[in-house]
């Protein structure tokens, strides 16, 4: 409990290994969570050899963690298993559409979770790579990921060489809804988000970038309109293109 | 770690309630997990009053776990306070697409997940409802979800009044792949899926379903194309009427 309050992501790693034993024992722990009728609709792909490593590199904009981490692990939604066993036991999946894309990205994200809650419970550090849906194209041909396998979040992991102050949180009750959605009056939207808006290294933030606001920051420098369109075309196509 | 390995579903509620004080402290652990940007873009609707379970038990195709938990979690994912202080900070959110539909989605089921171990390891029970996706509509109703809000999953909650067996899981290498994505040959489908074909239940589920293999009654009883298509078309329509 303690160590969920107190986690911190690890973008910096000792050359220190990962023994394999003690990778699958996270992974024992990780296909423990819940999973669709017991469908288990993921696949993981472990990365530790640094020509992989590169080969993923620019699919995650070249962030360091990618080849400096002993292992990059791709957690991907797996439908082509399941569809393989159905094909080879005379029945006919159905699992090649939107519907399954989401569940096996609900299945495949709880057990990604588990696996780093254990893996941090061990004292190693992880961190994810939101950058899998930006380039999945790249990360597929770089995996050799074939029809109804798709990339949707990966971890570096490693032994931290790094021990970074906490991030803030809104507070609880900006999250948090009492049997319907409470919307967001102007109010209430100051009394969540001042406290992050004063913190020091958010006004160093807007001041560096010459913004007037930190909300600026987001939307004309870190995650644009411009960019997010694009990225969700060729999202888009990738899926198709993986046969979902 | 152990606790992750000795996990298990429970659909079965004492009727003693979960106090708010624990509920907090849930959800301060669960908003700790991975989150991009520190945008935190998801909301939880607590569902306590019958009547609001009620409302949510037909989306749920009226699993009994929905109105005998005392608490029902609607993990949503959520870009509109996002944009709502994007707005109100002279800035132009540019959130309302598949991308950060996706990305929201990866948010917050690290955060459902990260609750979840929470309350296990508080000696409480949870049970996730993927018929989420299949009747986003009446949830989004239910619940009144605003624009740019997403029901993802939802966990039904409570104090243990049952201790079922594990269910079992496919070896770990069946799951994991080395470098590159290994495809299934008949043989490793085979191996890989024999023990779960063995299993007394699974043996009798087939037989009861009037069927020849395990993958039928998947296909033909439990998860049909038919169905998929169905959903698949409502569940896009939902997204899109959400304004991603």
């Amino acid at each position: 409990m303690n160590q969920l309050l107190q986690r911190r992501t690890i973008r910096r790693y000792q050359s220190k290994e990962v023994s394999p034993e003690l990778l699958n024992h996270l992974f024992e722990c990780a296909f423990r969570a819940s999973t669709c009728g017991n469908m288990q609709t993921y696949s993981v792909v472990v990365t530790r050899d640094m020509e992989g490593k590169q080969r993923l590199a620019p699919a995650h904009f070249h962030q360091p963690m990618v080849t400096q981490a002993p292992v990059v692990l791709t957690f991907c939604i797996d439908l082509r298993r399941f569809s393989t066993w159905c094909e080879q036991r005379k029945a006919n999946p159905g699992y090649d559409n939107f519907e399954w894309f989401v569940t096996g990205a609900v299945d495949t994200l709880l057990a990604a979770q588990t696996f780093c809650v254990a893996a941090e419970e061990e004292g190693l550090g992880i961190c994810y790579l939101g950058t899998t849906t930006y380039n999945p194209e790249q990360i597929i041909e770089a995996l050799k990921l074939p029809r109804l396998v798709f990339p949707i979040t990966t971890i570096t992991l490693g032994w931290p060489d790094e021990s970074p102050e906490q991030t803030d949180r809104l507070p609880i009750e900006a999250l948090v809804h009492e049997e319907v959605y409470r919307d967001y009056t102007p109010e209430l939207i100051d009394r969540f988000y001042t406290d992050k808006e004063n913190l020091e290294e958010n006004r160093r933030f807007v001041a560096e970038n010459g913004k007037e606001t930190l909300a600026q920051v987001y939307t004309d420098v870190r995650y644009t309109r411009k960019d997010a369109e694009a990225m969700s075309v060729k999202l888009w196509q990738a899926v198709k293109a993986q046969g979902f």
